[in-house]
């Protein structure tokens, strides 16, 4: 077989991507201000369902925009979600993601409490100061967590984007969030993960840089 | 709507994923050796397509036991992925995982030449001692460049892991891998990404490890 590969100069591959993800898209109808984060997210997992399942709640997007515009902190659930968020472009806004997964103390007391570390983690995240954009793609102890501390009063996001991904408490904890107040973009169903999670970050921080890049 | 989360113990989360996993796959059969990567991968992803598009060349999941086993290096496409990658029990058995994506100096020849950071990183992992292991999630130029690398007598990988995900060239770019005699484990179509590549590491190091943790 022979096999052709098309000439695509390096800087032109992800507008070309872009081009055929709006032309598969075809005539579906999707809010303007949504549209660059759905093309992200099926940008970096070429999975369509992605233009089915993910849900916005009343102006999240430009709540995420402004987040970032005010110099946000972005938490992850995950390393990878951390190492695929662009921080050199969240920093310019004076902007920070940070990953608490990986601290020793956050991992002793998970063990001490016979919890996950996911679930300490938020709980750490809960007490930072300022604008927090909370970004979770692997764990959904740490979506019910987040949503038992904004319960309590305890946190208080700018925007959460809930797209754990997985068989167990995965569903179940992105429709507890679907039932908060809470500013929020999620991937209903199982599907989601680390790098759908920092897709939509860094969709949201294109956004804020007037640079759709789509 | 009441929402109820089934209780399971942090430590029981994985195998009680693994057991869904393996009930929704049914029926199917597929070879011994490749069922923990297949469950793996779907585990990441919660995308049931890879149980159909992940194919593997004779013996290469035993190759890359015995590589893991043998300490050696496994070479990422992207931070993400490296991220992703559990280094703590890989460097158990001497190996190490690296990823030359944002090395400035590879920016720099790669800006220098017109060609993707990838294309660079690819050749500076080809000049490495030992036995390597390519996991490429990212970028099908990588993937391409490690293909012309081999056929130059170059490169000579362990195992590749061909998992790019996309749009452009993408699929191209795995075919071109299963013309050569490269071991692989290959994603077939768009699908792929950091997540797959460093879930499909992550099977080979638990395999290794005696643990398939499935």
């Amino acid at each position: 077989m022979k096999i052709t590969l098309q000439r695509v100069a390096p800087a032109e591959i992800e507008a070309r991507s872009m081009e055929i993800i709006g032309a598969e898209l075809g005539a579906r109808s999707f809010p303007a201000d949504q549209l660059p984060v759905v093309k992200r997210v099926i940008h970096t997992s070429a999975d369509f369902d992605y233009a089915d399942n993910l849900v916005f709640s009343e102006g999240a997007v430009a709540r995420g925009i402004a987040a970032v515009k005010g110099g946000c902190t972005i938490v992850t659930d995950t390393q990878m979600a951390w190492s695929g968020v662009n921080k050199r472009v969240l920093e310019k806004f004076g902007g920070r993601a940070v990953c608490f997964m990986s601290d020793p103390d956050v991992a002793a007391e998970a063990k001490a409490r016979g919890e996950t570390r996911a679930t300490v983690s938020m709980e750490r995240a809960a007490a930072l100061e300022g604008s927090v954009i909370f970004a979770i793609g692997n764990a959904p102890t740490a979506l019910v967590r987040l949503c038992e501390l904004m319960d309590e009063g305890k946190a208080d996001p700018a925007l959460v984007i809930g797209v754990p991904v997985g068989f167990v408490n995965v569903v179940e904890s992105k429709e507890l969030l679907l039932t908060t107040a809470a500013p929020h973009i999620v991937a209903r169903g199982r599907k989601g993960g680390s790098n759908v999670a920092a897709a939509i970050c860094n969709a949201l921080i294109y956004l804020a840089s007037g640079n759709a890049r789509e």
